[in-house]
């Protein structure tokens, strides 16, 4: 059974921001790289109610490749590099029919 | 510019039993029944990360029609009557691409 992962978060750079489109554009690059990450976007968050603004969401053929996802040394770098410095809030949700 | 609105939410009512079953059936009826929404569906939340278990989500063609379905008297009739009564916890996200 297919898996939707989908984070949503935001930065802490100015919205608009050259810094905001570079982490944008980088995690894109770098998380559609990785084996087993399909239909890869990246989306606003517009709802007043949140003040998360971004959203990265794949979809993942089955828990196996969700696994190999979260331990490839390119989305763990990803995470100790960009994400952890650069992310001020986050949210994860897992979707699944 | 078409939006995504989402909702994931936990229910007052144990997983897997009938209120759940026909809150969830309900809600499906009744929001599918309002001019503007297309593409809905309900879905299962996975991820152990958050304590959500179901989303409702669903698109409208443009703001005009977002803000259509949230005066339907379908709509608020359903907030009224089932969401507020049975949803413990709910978080909203709107995507636009």
């Amino acid at each position: 059974m297919s898996i939707q992962h989908t984070v949503v978060f935001r930065l802490i750079h100015a919205p608009g921001s050259e810094e905001e489109r570079e982490f944008l554009e980088t995690g894109r690059r770098t998380l559609t790289q990785i084996p087993g990450v399909t239909d890869f976007a990246v989306r606003r968050q517009v709802s007043p109610k949140s003040d998360l603004r971004h959203q990265f969401t794949m979809v993942f053929a089955d828990e196996d490749a969700y696994d190999a996802y979260n331990a490839h040394p390119a989305h763990v770098d990803f995470v100790a590099r960009r994400w952890v410095p650069e992310v001020a809030a986050f949210q994860e949700y897992d979707f699944s029919n």
